[in-house]
This record gives structure tokens, C-alpha cells and sequence, in this order.
């Protein structure tokens, strides 16, 4: 079962885990509590529950997709099961495998796609389309008997334009994958978030993903030049142009609609020519409040670098802690605390990066962020811990698997809002989420801010409590709950760049208003008049 | 009746338009023909039709609003007259005013707004937001009886967020007014269309409006943080925090929704620190083909000037006429065709502009866009030619008066596409138009590319035939309509920046696709359920 074990339980294999050393664990210990190691289950097909699709469904789907390409076996629907967030984990660990889809399908072109949608819809059969399953705000997770429309058939780079800068893909290509065919013709996507290597090009559409590098290469919306979506009612093909005047933006409607109008069934998206000049560094600052600072004049001096990364001092600690007594970083550092006469646990860490085709250009940005930053007291670490981290830029994920079956609750958050509320944002949200978790010592908040705006930045937050395993569903639900209330009183957005889903879909009408909420039901009501796609994110 | 000509029948007063010296007469006259002088007719009041408005319409509105700010009058009613196209313009110096609006109500406030909508929806009565009334695609013109809803009284700069960099603003401000007030704070929004003398920020978010430096400071769209929509349901406020993933973009519903969703009646603009450092260049290339090139270089190795416009070989001959044969740009034409062999005819001329708050910054981009030309043949001209177009960027409307004035057919008309197809759009356009106007000697067609994206740019053409006084409607229509069939066949946008309007819809299902339209009804139909706002528009 270690297949299934490495989607439903962790984010890694067994393997891939990495060891929590002794003093990173005494540490947890003495800051967070003690921990009792949890229970490994890993869900097995003979508990899967019996598909509860119906025969004439089955059958229909067989004859747009062919045998081949339709399932009900227990395996096959275990390995379409999404969501990896802390709670999907935690249930899975007990072994509930109770939101199995009931049918994989799994179709190889557009037309396929619409005629599925077709048939379910006239069926009243609820369908979810499935890329790297890696929702994080239970994107994947219903109830229902529903089909699970499996893309991975889809995932091809279709056409690479190197004249205009645009790759044609298919939905279910994953991050590693398009960018090992992009770079064998001299291009880069550059879309890198923590998911990358294994969530998919549609699921990052229809989520409205932002990369690590997002302040430089974009959002994923910025990246998104056209798209074709299928739906019940057919298709549309939307973005004809880089930019356009005619109307309302149906391409920004799609972005981010969650599989709730549509499947995204192909994408065209603006790609760069591989960068031959790339320069990370690592900075301290004398506190979060001086780098927020930092990155505000940056960013509003058109000085950004393009990835930019800024951790508070909890965060900063532990980065330390994991780099160990000796590492590179702690021997800057003090350094650096030495000059300044500052308190160890008052630096604040960023990590920096350019990239580009000009040297010159690369420079000369990277001496303007630079400038920047020296303004509010920025020192420089040196490139290692800024290349160190562009190594270890995807092993957040591995590291939160030890430290589950270490016991702990280990989840983040995120959101975003403008420079004027971002300091009392941050302390709402720790506040929040210590209050929520108060059994003594309490839970470890650390956050960083990792996506640069000229009017504002993202909040990334991660928590790490001694999970109560008797109910740990219920406690990160409190928690979460508590945060995003905090969240919404700070006038910030529910979330910017994990999606809403079903875990924040009871916030949406505070983010858009009970019209907007109308708006949506109303769009949806347009492809989807039977109410069939992805039911329940977004609140629809 | 200066007042109303200024607005009705061309773009400035009789005393703002300037002379067509004899060298441009001549010009024209062997390269287009000779035109005879139009008649000025001046609409009156005294030929405005009589209001359509019910008395119980008008007293609801005087309740809400007041007597003071509501009028049926002929002068007050040819003063909301909106429309600055040259079908608009011929029409009115025919003495045509048949599509004033029946009344004029001028709301102080967003309740108010929602009270007229809630009204006006309940009777059934067609209303059109009006802000600076320069539409050039009909968006204001409709025959059925209506209300004007001036936003002028809606035009302050409520607060200004220095640390966010955020303005709010009410729609009704026009970018002079706007620019005068954020410079005395400091700041700039950077969004100078063409129309920036009189059209309102209302109208530039309605309809998706880009300004000739929105390489560098973005289009509307980019500039909007958030707005708030006052419909007969209620009210929209969208847009939180800079970015966000909380499912589709309403933001982006709402701008471009070109008053058929609701009325804009307050928005927050990301707004800059005013440059300190602005240069401004002129360079010449050899030919477009080399320009557009150069253009996509600078464009794909992030070397972008934040004004970058590049004329065809038609439209630099003409800019080296009006300069005149011993202007500085004919000086430094001449030295360099010299040097280089090259076809006076067969000369494309570049303007470039950077601007921003640290200087060693503005440098390092600067050397970069150059570098990215020099790869491509361009040659300097230095800072004059450049400064002289900044200071004469607004003048185009004000030559057009003139121009029409003496008996030519003057219009524009704009698209964008991808570098692929640039080239190849750009003479089939050319070839629509020349087509379609074919008496001879034929009409002068000249273009520029002014807003340049990764993946494309815009086409901006300009067209200048003799008018056919008996009918310059149907002339301008056949035109039209020809080089949109062309457009539209090149995969390009209907509009990168003009809007729908009622003169691009016939060609919006092209653009989006049926299913698109649908999208776009049920939309409306959730906020404006009777149809009232602006009908007609976008289609709807």
C-alpha cells in the first residue's frame, strides 16, 4: 500500500521522511509539549466503501471513454482521492477512507470531457476533476456519490510558441514534468509553489495558485493567456489576446472557479526563456516590523527581487534551530547580532532571488533591492543560506510527515492585505490561533511573508501543536476557525493562493457579499443548470 | 452654445484647434484626396426632442436626490450627451441630437445611487452612467427613453493610504483633477489615455481603459484594488487585499461591465510615489518588422520602458511632416538614414519613457531597453524628440477636429495580439481598411504599437480619408466593420482598450463564444433583472 500511503496519510513516502533530530525535538518539547507518536494506519482497499455508482452510469461513461479508462475498484478509487491538508491526513490516519470517490474516469481529450459532463449532469451524478489531489481547503472532499474525473490523461505540452512565449498544455501535466519539457526547448514556466511536485497545471488554474517566485514570474493567474473549459452546457475558450477591453474578464471567472463551472481542459500560458543569470541571497533584519518595511519600499520603489521571502522572528528561530549551531546562517548572524548589539530572537530572515536573460539588468535589480533594504537596516548574509533555501525550497511537506507521526498538529494558513494592516494582521492571527490552541505550553506560530505587491504582501502562517488524538479534526477546526475570523475582521482575504473549497466556503460571503454570492450561483447556473460540478466549494 | 459644441461635434472649442498648415494640406490632399470643408452646424437646445420621462419617474428621483439634481431640460440634457467618435461627431454636425438623454439626475452619494437603480428598475427605465461621456464605441447611445446618471457630483479624492500606496476615489473625478490632487500628496496613478483630459476614472474602470504608459503603470485593471457597484439588487464591494484565491475574480467581473452591471460608485486605485527621474528617448529602427521585433526582445527580457510606442513606417512619415523638415527628429532622421543606406520611407520611429523614484535604477532599466533595440538596429535621437511627444501626447483629438473640419473622415480603432501574428494582423487591418475606402487615391492608414506585454502587444490604427459628406456614416461603418471582420479573423480582441460598447457587440460572441454570452446574461440577470442598465451594451 506504500502508493497509497503516499497520498492519503503523508506527503511523502515513508522513505523521503526526513529523521527529527534530538535537539529539534527537544525543542518542540520544551516549547510546544510532549508528543506521543501517532498511530500509523494506512487505508487499505478492503476498507474502501462499495461504489455507489449506478450501472447505467457506469455503462454510459464506458461508452464515451472506453473499459479502460472507467473504474469502481476500490484501488483506483483510493488512488483519485484528494486533499492533503492536516485534517484529510489526520482522518486517514484512523484509517476513514470514507470520502473515496465512487468512479474514476479518466479521459484523453476535450470532447471526452464534455460529453462525460453531459451524461452526468442529465444523470444528476456529482463529478470532481482531479489533478494532483493536493487541495489544501478540501477542494476534493463531498459526500455524495460522485465521479472522479481524473486528468492525468490530459497532460501533455501540446504547442510551445517560442515566438510570442507560450506553451499549450493539457490540464494534467504536473510542475516537474512541464518544466522538464519546457527547459529541453530553452524555456521556464516558473510557477513553483510548495506543491509543485506533484499538484497539476489545471489544479493551479482552478485554484488561483501563487508560486514561490510569484513577485517575479506571476501569479498564476498573471501566467494564464487563454483557457478551454468544458461544462455541461459546452465549451468556452476564453483570452484572445495578452489583454483585452472586450467586457467583463470570463478568463479571471474560470481562474479560481474550482471545478464548480467547468474542467479546465487546456491552457495556454506565458513562458519565459530560461534564465542564465540567477542570484539568491539571504538578508537579516532587525525585526519583522524593519523587513515588512523593507519589502514595502521595495516593492513601491519597483525594486522587487523575484522571489522574496521574509520570515518573522518565530520563524527565523527555527530556521536557525534547523540549521543547527554551526550552520552557515547562525555563524552570520551573529555576526551580525554582534555588531548590532540586537537580541537574537528579534532578527527577522529574507531570502532573496533574482533571475533573468541580462546580466547587466539582474545586477543592477538585485543593487536596487538592495538599496532598498539597507534602508531598514538589511545586512547581508551571503548567497549559501539564500542558495540553501532554493535547494530545500520544497521540503516544508516532508518535514510536516515527521512531525505528524511525531505526533504534533502541523498545518498552515495564509492570506494577504494591504501594507497599512499588515503588522495587526499578523499579531491578530497569532493571537488568534494561541488562544485557540491554549493547552500549556501552547502551540508554535511562525509566518512569514512570501508575495510581494506595490500595496500589499501575503501572510503565510504555520502551526505546530501537540495534536489531540482523540479529536484532532476538532481541535485544528477551532483553531482555523479562530484565525480566519481574525482574518476577516482584519479586512484581509480568506485566503491567496490556497482556494476556498469547502473549508473557507463559510467566509465567502464576508470576502464577496451576499451579491457576489448571487453572482456566482448565477454564473453557475448558466454551465452547470443541474447543480453537478464539484457541488459545495465556494458555497455553490 | 460653445459649451455643447466643445463636447457635441469635436473634442476641443474652435479656439483649441489648430491650424492645418499648408505642407500637411497638400499632403493630404495628393495622398487622400481633396476634401471639401464641413459644415459647422452647432446642435441648440431649441432642437433637442422633448423629454420621454414619466412625471411619477421624475418625482421619485426629485425625492431621492432633490429638484436641484434632477433636469429634463434641453441644455441640461445635451450636456449628459455622451460619444466622441467620428460617427457621433458627423452625426451631430448634421444638427442630429436624437439620442440625448430624457433626463438628467445627478446622485452625491452611493445610497442615492442604489435608491435611483432600485426606482428606476421598478419602472422599467433604461439608465446610463455618465462620466466624462468620451465613449468612442456608442456605449452611451441608445434610442429607447433613458436617464443620464451624471457622476460628476462623485468625484472627490476621499483618502489617500500613504503606506499602502492606495487612493479612494469616487468615479466621477477625471485624471487631471485626480493628478493635481495626488501630487500635492505626492503621489501619481500614472493612467494617461488619450481621452485623460476629460474622460472620468469611473468610465477607464468600466471599460477595461489602458493609458499610453501602461507598460509601466499597468492598465486600469491593474490599478484597481477594489470598487464598490451600486445595482437595483444591492450593492457589490469587491476586492480585499492585492491578490487574493477566494474563487472566480469579481473585481474583474465588474471592471469592463461597462455600466450593464451596475454603476462604479467608488473605487481604490493603486497609486505611486511621484518620479523623480523621468527620460524619455526617441529611437529609430529599420522598419516595423525591426521595431515590433525589438519590442518583443525588450518585452521578453523584462526590459521594458514604462512608455514604449513604436510607429509603423506610415505613421513616422507622418509624424516627420508634422515636425516639419527642419525639426530636430528630420535632423537626427536624416544623419542616420545617411549612415545607414536605409529608404526614408521605410523608417520606424520609437518613443521610450522610464520614469521612477530611484535614479540608478531608472538608468540600469533604461540601458537594458536599449540594449534589447540595439539588437535590432535602433539608433537614438536623443532626449527631444521624446520629451516632445510627452508634451504633446494629448494633442491627437484636438488635430482630429481639424481634420474634420476640413472634410476628412478621421477615426481610430485598436486591437492586441501575439507576437505571432502581429505582423500579419497589422497588414491585414491595413488591408481591410484600404479595401473598404478604396476611391482614390485611397484613405491614409498609419499604426502604432503602444502597450506591449511578454506575450504581444496592441495595434492602434489611425485612418484618414476623405469624408463622404452625403452619408459618412455608412462610409466609416463599411470600414468598420471590414477591418474588424479582420481583426477577428486574426485571432485578435475586438478592443484592447476601447470597450464594447454597442459598436464592437456584433462581434462579441466571436470574442467569448456563446457560451460566454450566456455567462454574461445570467450575470446580469442576478443584478439587473429587469434590464435597465445601459441596455445594449456588451450585447446585453
Amino acid at each position: 500500500m506504500d502508493a497509497q500511503e503516499h497520498s492519503l496519510t503523508r506527503w511523502g513516502s515513508a522513505d523521503e521522511t526526513p529523521a527529527v533530530e534530538d535537539r529539534v525535538r527537544d525543542y518542540l518539547t520544551q516549547r510546544v509539549g510532549l508528543a506521543r507518536p501517532w498511530p500509523r494506519v494506512d487505508p487499505r482497499a478492503e476498507e474502501v466503501p462499495p461504489s455507489r455508482m449506478r450501472g447505467d452510469v457506469v455503462s454510459a461513461l464506458i461508452d464515451i471513454v472506453g473499459a479502460e479508462n472507467v473504474s469502481v475498484e476500490p484501488g483506483a478509487r483510493l488512488g483519485a482521492t484528494g486533499g492533503a491538508s492536516f485534517a484529510d491526513y489526520a482522518r486517514r490516519r484512523t484509517g476513514d477512507v470514507s470520502d473515496v470517490p465512487d468512479l474514476v474516469v479518466r479521459p484523453g481529450h476535450h470532447d471526452e470531457v464534455v460529453r462525460i459532463l453531459t451524461v452526468l449532469s442529465a444523470q444528476d451524478v456529482a463529478v470532481v476533476p482531479v489533478g494532483g489531489g493536493t487541495s489544501v481547503v478540501g477542494g476534493l472532499r463531498m459526500s455524495v456519490p460522485r465521479v472522479a474525473l481524473v486528468l492525468d490523461r490530459l497532460g501533455d505540452l501540446l504547442d510551445l510558441d517560442p515566438v510570442s512565449g507560450i506553451a499549450t498544455i493539457g490540464p494534467g501535466v504536473t510542475g516537474p514534468c512541464l518544466e522538464a519539457l519546457l527547459a529541453a526547448r530553452g524555456f521556464t514556466l516558473g510557477h513553483l509553489p510548495q506543491s509543485w511536485e506533484r499538484a497539476s497545471m489545471g489544479g493551479y488554474a482552478a485554484t488561483r495558485s501563487a508560486g514561490q517566485a510569484s513577485t517575479g514570474y506571476g501569479r498564476s493567474d498573471e501566467m494564464i493567456e487563454s483557457l478551454v473549459v468544458a461544462t455541461p452546457m459546452g465549451t468556452m475558450d476564453v483570452g484572445r489576446a495578452p489583454s483585452s477591453a472586450a467586457g467583463p474578464d470570463l478568463r479571471g471567472l474560470l481562474i479560481g472557479s474550482e471545478g464548480a463551472l467547468g474542467v479546465i481542459t487546456r491552457l495556454r500560458l506565458r513562458v519565459r526563456r530560461l534564465p542564465d543569470t540567477r542570484i539568491y541571497d539571504a538578508a537579516i533584519l532587525p525585526g519583522f516590523a524593519a523587513g515588512v518595511a523593507a519589502f514595502r519600499d521595495a516593492a513601491q520603489s519597483r525594486a522587487t527581487a523575484d522571489v522574496m521571502r521574509l520570515s518573522d522572528e518565530a520563524e527565523t528561530a527555527t530556521t536557525l534551530l534547523m540549521s543547527g549551531p554551526t550552520g552557515l546562517l547562525a555563524a552570520g548572524l551573529d555576526r551580525y547580532l554582534r555588531v548590532r548589539g540586537v537580541d537574537r530572537e528579534g532578527a527577522s530572515l529574507a531570502i532573496l532571488g533574482w533571475e533573468g536573460t541580462d546580466r547587466d539588468l539582474v545586477t543592477a535589480r538585485r543593487a536596487a533591492t538592495w538599496r532598498a533594504l539597507r534602508r531598514h537596516g538589511a545586512v547581508s548574509l551571503g548567497h549559501r543560506p539564500g542558495e540553501s533555501w532554493r535547494r530545500h525550497r520544497f521540503a516544508g511537506p516532508f518535514l510536516r510527515d515527521a512531525l505528524m507521526d511525531a505526533g504534533y498538529l502541523v498545518e498552515t494558513l495564509e492570506t494577504a492585505t494591504h501594507w497599512n494592516g499588515y503588522l495587526d494582521l499578523h499579531a491578530d492571527v497569532n493571537q488568534a490561533l494561541h488562544s485557540a490552541l491554549q493547552a500549556p505550553p501552547g502551540p508554535y506560530v511562525m509566518s512569514h511573508l512570501s508575495h510581494v505587491y506595490e500595496t500589499g504582501a501575503s501572510l503565510y502562517t504555520t502551526v505546530i501543536a501537540v495534536a489531540d488524538q482523540a479529536d484532532p479534526l476538532a481541535q485544528w477546526a477551532r483553531a482555523k476557525s479562530a484565525a480566519t475570523d481574525a482574518i476577516m475582521e482584519s479586512n484581509a482575504t480568506v485566503t491567496h493562493h490556497h482556494a476556498v473549497g469547502r473549508d473557507h466556503a463559510p467566509w465567502l460571503e464576508a470576502e464577496i457579499g451576499s451579491l457576489g454570492i448571487d453572482v456566482l450561483r448565477a454564473t453557475k447556473h448558466a454551465v452547470d443548470p443541474r447543480g453537478v460540478l464539484n457541488p459545495g466549494v465556494l458555497g455553490l
